[in-house]
């Protein structure tokens, strides 16, 4: 977005579409409060009202009242966008709000706001960071406890002050190296090469740290996939049953989710599990099983971990447990011994023993499962979460920058690779935050969010 | 709703549900404010601030932030129900909002309204009357400008005032009539009679219009159901579809909507037209061709008028027009001749006709349509209409008690058969207005609200 776009008023609709008590309009930009003046009566003008205060009266077109409204006042600086920003409350039908859009645009100099362009006005003007600006779309379409800490988190700044704390770090010692370069004649060592080493691989370590807790991340942003597979009569569908009973079901928000072989969505403790459960994984010859098949085996591919179910009289199938590993080499398989309340027990000490019927050993199964589906569990509710993929990238290129500065210094090149080096690191970590993003790869980000926001 | 639940503090979502930019969550009663600040944390304590001011803070729980929230302080009784008020804008995801709302129905003295209940508040305390109330709901599913505009009016007082003049007629013809009878044994005339008589009949004949008005408001309410019928081939579809383009197509947005025999719905000048297409009237042996039968006769029963399509060529099959007189002795007929771009020209004189082709004769036709639809067209933007059966049968009694007082008068029966059917008539209208409307009429209209209203 150009600075010309800045100077701009928009408008757009931000409470969600559809019926309700209230809907309410948002505008920003430097004609908000006057643009939204010329269509409102009440007992004061709004161009003379504090910041903060909100005003009863009519919206009016062509001498009617279109409707009776609450409108908000925020002055710039004090508001989302850092704009000036006005909220129009109105009857929630959208017909309504609506009618009050399009006789605001046709009225006065404003124009409905693109994608996320509020939250991207924010940015620009320095009320949050990338990482939260990022957050905000995330937050937004959380459905468990977890992702919404997560998110939460990264809102509040906790990656922005990390990322912010380690290229501070990258910083310092460049401006050491490039005084270096400075005085290159006179061949002075600001900074004993040991130490720069030891500095290099201190911020590199948190890089680790960072980028190791993007299975956590992933977890955060789009749970757990679990495919449930066995024999036929093991009893997966009992099991399937007996966790939604167990744990809270949850109900999708998110519209044109493909659901055909997703089954069901639960959460345990906070966490978003997705259940597959399968049908079979061996090759068939009916053309209607080979659909059925192929969606097995893609469930088994995409997912985290298997729930491998078996009939405690029967053990487990070799054939199963063959077939998973082809298919998926490195997914984690929970096996599950189902039907403990019909008597005999096998000797399988590495398996869950349960009673999908009675509930017999649920709840430790639940726990095992949480406990085996975050292998890591390191991260505090505190802790900085890498969960953006874009975020991702960038701690991988500054990482592979670093070990190269690393080389150089070891290899005891010329320092102008070393600053060349450090320098790119360090951009890599600003572009986390959105110090140097480019342009394209702001409108990719704000373009997912929805309008409004 | 008793007294006592009057003193309960009510929240609920009063945006639409979805995921959007923000949500609203709303609080009404004495301890809005108070449970608010519990989980509020900002600048200033919001017991603390003035009415319609704005404060930026957290809705923290276990000292962990929830969202951060901005919240609208509205105190009695300068607010919608005209109690103490709180609106706490979060961000717009479900999960948020009803995490929100938990956490103070959990640590606070607030439950969850029932449908309707802010409007039901607003109306017990005195910010409107019923008729307003109810206008409240009505417009926010209100889906063309004629009904915004007829439940606005109806919002804005225009039917109340109008009952209310003329109760207060009533009143004081009913204290003369009083007067008498408590003077009966003097028997003196405070009235004369003829002058009584056409008091009355003023009133009456204010009542009489405001009954006319209904079928105008059933059109405010629900749109007209036009049936479109004819031989296959004439155009039907064709039609559909020219009509379709020349007028705005409306999207339903009321879910749940039976939409098998609906085919579309367009906005002729802001009026709602619902165009059912129909298949044939004839008795088929065929068990599918059946059901489609049974469809179109229904769609003719309950349409305010026909559209009897005819090819220009060919005119129009009488065996239709018995059909359709038989189905529905009252609809209205409109016959329009399709095809005059394919050359010869009946002689159907009180037929419309057009090309859905070409587009040829349609903006005549429409014009027309609207004109036959709106038989009574001495509305004006300004006139009280009745869009409500309740009112309508509240005026029907009233008009009933009226007649029997004029009777009553006529012919010379006791003065206290009068005063009772005024009292009746005067009752019928004040319960209009809700002034003293049962509790279960009460119950009945708020239950139909949606939550949060």
């Amino acid at each position: 977005m150009s600075i010309q776009n800045i100077e701009d008023t928009i408008i757009a609709l931000a409470t969600p579409p559809g019926v309700g008590a209230i809907s309410v309009i948002r505008l920003s930009g430097p004609h908000s409060i006057l643009a939204s003046d010329s269509v409102f009566t009440g007992k004061v003008r709004l161009t003379e009202v504090h910041s903060h205060t909100i005003h009863y009266g009519n919206i009016i077109d062509n001498g009617e009242i279109v409707d009776d409204v609450l409108v908000s006042v925020f002055r710039a600086p004090n508001s989302y966008t850092g704009e000036d920003c006005i909220e129009i409350s109105s009857h929630g039908s959208p017909f309504i709000s609506q009618k009050i859009i399009s006789q605001i645009i046709n009225c006065s100099d404003v124009r409905p706001a693109e994608p996320g362009e509020f939250t991207k006005r924010a940015f620009l003007n320095g009320k949050m960071d990338l990482t939260q600006a990022e957050a905000v779309a995330d937050l937004i379409n959380s459905r468990t406890s977890i992702s919404l800490r997560g998110f939460r988190n990264q809102l509040d700044g906790l990656l922005s002050s990390k990322v912010t704390f380690l290229r501070k770090g990258l910083i310092d010692i460049s401006s050491f190296i490039e005084l270096e370069l400075d005085f290159a004649e006179e061949d002075i060592e600001f900074v004993k090469r040991a130490q720069l080493i030891r500095k290099i691989e201190e911020i590199l370590l948190e890089i680790e740290n960072l980028l190791s807790s993007y299975s956590f991340g992933k977890v955060i942003r789009d749970g757990i996939n679990v495919a449930i597979v066995g024999e036929p009569n093991v009893g997966k569908s009992s099991l399937l049953n007996c966790l939604l009973k167990e744990s809270r079901a949850i109900v999708s928000e998110i519209p044109g989710t493909t659901r055909d072989t997703i089954r069901e969505e639960i959460s345990i403790d906070g966490f978003l599990f997705r259940l597959y459960d399968t049908a079979g994984l061996r090759a068939s010859d009916d053309l209607i099983e080979k659909e059925g098949i192929e969606r097995s085996r893609e469930a088994v591919r995409k997912s985290d971990l298997v729930l491998f179910v078996g009939d405690v009289n029967v053990g487990f199938s070799s054939m199963i447990e063959k077939d998973l590993t082809e298919f998926n080499s490195s997914v984690k398989i929970i096996k599950v011994l189902n039907k403990i309340d019909l008597g005999a027990q096998g000797e399988y000490f590495e398996a869950f023993r349960i009673s999908a019927v009675s509930g017999l050993g649920i709840i430790e199964f639940l726990n095992g499962l949480k406990k085996l589906a975050l292998q890591d569990s390191s991260y505090t509710e505190k802790s900085a979460v890498v969960t953006n993929v874009r975020h991702y990238d960038c701690l991988k290129r500054a990482k592979e920058h670093l070990l190269n500065a690393n080389n150089t210094v070891t290899s005891k090149l010329s320092g102008e690779f070393l600053a060349s080096d450090l320098r790119a690191a360090e951009t890599a970590l600003a572009e986390i935050i959105g110090e140097v993003t480019p342009e394209e790869i702001l409108n990719n980000i704000f373009s997912k969010f929805c309008i409004g926001k």
